[in-house]
């Protein structure tokens, strides 16, 4: 069999019958140049949410079984829209279902996790020449229950069967042009990365750069696939997401993120004792809340104030949480904030080169930005400031790290 | 196990959120008082046919196995937002699509039949005293492709279920109260039929009266399943669809149905020799065209004109093949008429009545309406006429048969 391409398209690629055809065009353009092309496409525009809305207001809290079931109709209106739209080109093509493709998932509805792929159905289908195009973000539980993959999951089916079909690379289409050393609505110099390493995208995705499910970054990086994240409207190289070679330690800082999405608690007073940390993170975790960033200062009064940063979209049950926490623990309170911003600078050169964090601490106090919070990792350097600040900020930053164009 | 009731609900019943909501108020009143309830939806209100839009946006043919795959996604949505409404209530529900509830088809997409119903995960999640809500009109072929059962097929998941569960009941939900003696839009004094027997609901359903899909009428007069067609918007008692009763002959016609859907061709000067008439027939029915009335006149210059009618929607279609067939058979050509509908009285007192074809040829003729075609089966009589005049035909005979309310 020909060494077959994965392509993924998302929400905003196929947002109307224009854009689709214009997927269609494009896919069977791959094909007659002689590739095998298997085709994941995401639901039409804003379809996801617009079926979430239509669940809410019919029950504040839907059943995730349900919710599965909903909205998974998305992504099979797309398939079954493209398939169409290859065959008025004269293309055959196929759509399947993630159960008809095979991607099988755990049972956790609305955020399931692939076990694996069964490729029977499809290699069957791309041996008869047939361009398959599969439903993205979904799969089927053991019990043949519909799942979903959770957002951006239409990456993660992307990856998953370019690893099951040794794919030669795994396009992943958007409405950018690819990953900037900073987000160009932000900083009008960006400059488009021709490569990045596996592990600076991770950072860059899970630091909100919305090109890329994160999740799928890290399967990509461990069975070493390529990825590339090009425009679906035009033909320009994009970014590629690589392996990471010597050469990118030369680079200090490879981008600049922000996540304006995140709230900031601090639980005041906190005795100072041993297992008191472990309990306050242990409570956040099993309710669900995913902690972002956590500081504590040396405590000098027998007592220190415990702080950490929250998913925005998750405030008021971390209040009432930390709350119930702070009672328990004997606590002096509960503060918040929700006008802060985490920016942060991300490059493997920071494993070779040192004075990177006070280069990104200079350029901030250029602008008298205050840092309320700091953390590091072996390849990234992340600041809490000043919401408002915040695009401020990431230019200095851009600016001092000589990221911009020529 | 308790008795089971299957209920099934059409796309006006469940058009917006407000509607679905007293769906589930509705069905959770009879479970309450100890019936188990299986549910069969249809997709929200104009759902099918504004996915068959955006298909046809795309290609004017789309393919049959795409169809499916994207107009069964309608239900798919209407049984997730159901369960939702269920749960709100505090109720179990459980939503299943037709691959999900075990209904197994034959593989001919987008008019697909049942072959048999899997009913073991439905007995599962009924013996968990769920309430099941089942997505109408469609199954999965045995090579797990999804089909759909073609127009109305909705009806044909309840009455399927209502057979394996060994239901006691079938009820069809609509937005109007029952089946009446004419359309009530058209007569104003029509009345709703407390009972009908099987064939007359089959007469009726064929001529067009859309209450109820005919082969879920046939299916049900096969295995005895009574069916009451009644409205979702109140409870008043609707009609009974029930194995014919002897009192049933004493009423001379049920009611009158109107089609308005029809054209008419006639493939003139056709020679007056054996095998002729097949060869048309034949030719029409390879061609997927459905035929309904055929006249066929005595001949007595050795030629004569084959006149037939055919669904509307089909005339393009039709007109192509027949003017093939009229120089193939070296008849003089083709005319149509598109103008025509087709008024029909029913009834199972016909069998032991005499004067009823003539009854109606008097409404018609008082009212100095032209009557272009004839055709009568045991139970029925229709009448082709101008389409224009079709109105006051229907006021007439009601009037003629005395259906009227008193």
């Amino acid at each position: 069999m020909r060494k077959i391409i994965v392509q993924k398209y998302g929400g905003s690629s196929v947002a109307d019958t224009k854009r689709i055809r214009n997927v269609a065009r494009r896919v069977v353009g791959y094909r007659k140049k002689g590739c095998n092309v298997v085709v994941v496409v995401s639901a039409l525009g804003d379809t996801t949410d617009e079926l979430l809305e239509l669940a809410h207001s019919i029950v504040r809290r839907p059943s995730d079984r349900e919710l599965d079931m909903l909205i998974s109709t998305g992504e099979q209106v797309s398939v079954a829209l493209l398939a169409m739209a290859m065959h008025k080109l004269g293309r055959e093509a196929i759509s399947l279902t993630g159960a008809q493709v095979g991607i099988i998932t755990d049972a956790k509805h609305t955020r399931a996790r692939i076990l694996g792929v069964n490729t029977k159905r499809l290699k069957a289908e791309l041996k008869k020449g047939k361009i398959v195009i599969v439903a993205g973000f979904q799969g089927t539980s053991l019990d043949r229950e519909i799942t979903t993959l959770g957002r951006g999951g239409s990456d993660m089916t992307a990856v998953a069967l370019a690893k099951v079909l040794d794919a030669r690379v795994c396009e992943i289409y958007t409405d950018v042009e690819g990953v900037y050393t900073a987000d160009p609505r932000i900083v009008k110099d960006a400059k488009k990365l021709s490569t990045i390493s596996y592990d600076e995208m991770l950072e860059l995705a899970s630091l909100g750069a919305q090109v890329l499910q994160s999740r799928s970054v890290e399967v990509a990086s461990k069975f070493n696939i390529p990825i590339h994240v090009r425009s679906s409207f035009n033909n320009k190289e994009g970014t590629r997401i690589i392996k990471e070679v010597k050469a990118m330690e030369d680079v200090l800082v490879r981008g600049v993120a922000v996540n304006k999405n995140e709230a900031k608690l601090t639980i005041c007073d906190v005795p100072d004792k041993p297992g008191v940390a472990a309990k306050i993170f242990k409570t956040l975790a099993d309710n669900d809340i995913n902690v972002d960033m956590i500081i504590q200062n040396i405590s000098r009064t027998g007592a220190t104030d415990v702080s950490f940063t929250i998913n925005g979209a998750d405030l008021a049950k971390t209040l009432r949480c930390a709350k119930d926490i702070s009672r328990n623990i004997k606590a002096r309170g509960v503060t918040h904030d929700k006008n802060i911003a985490k920016v942060s600078v991300v490059g493997v050169g920071m494993r070779s080169h040192s004075g990177v964090a006070s280069k990104m601490f200079k350029a901030l106090a250029s602008k008298k930005i205050n840092i309320e919070m700091i953390s590091t990792s072996e390849i990234k350097i992340s600041c809490v400031i000043d919401k408002r600040r915040v695009n401020e900020a990431v230019r200095a930053i851009h600016r001092e790290f000589r990221l911009a164009k020529q």
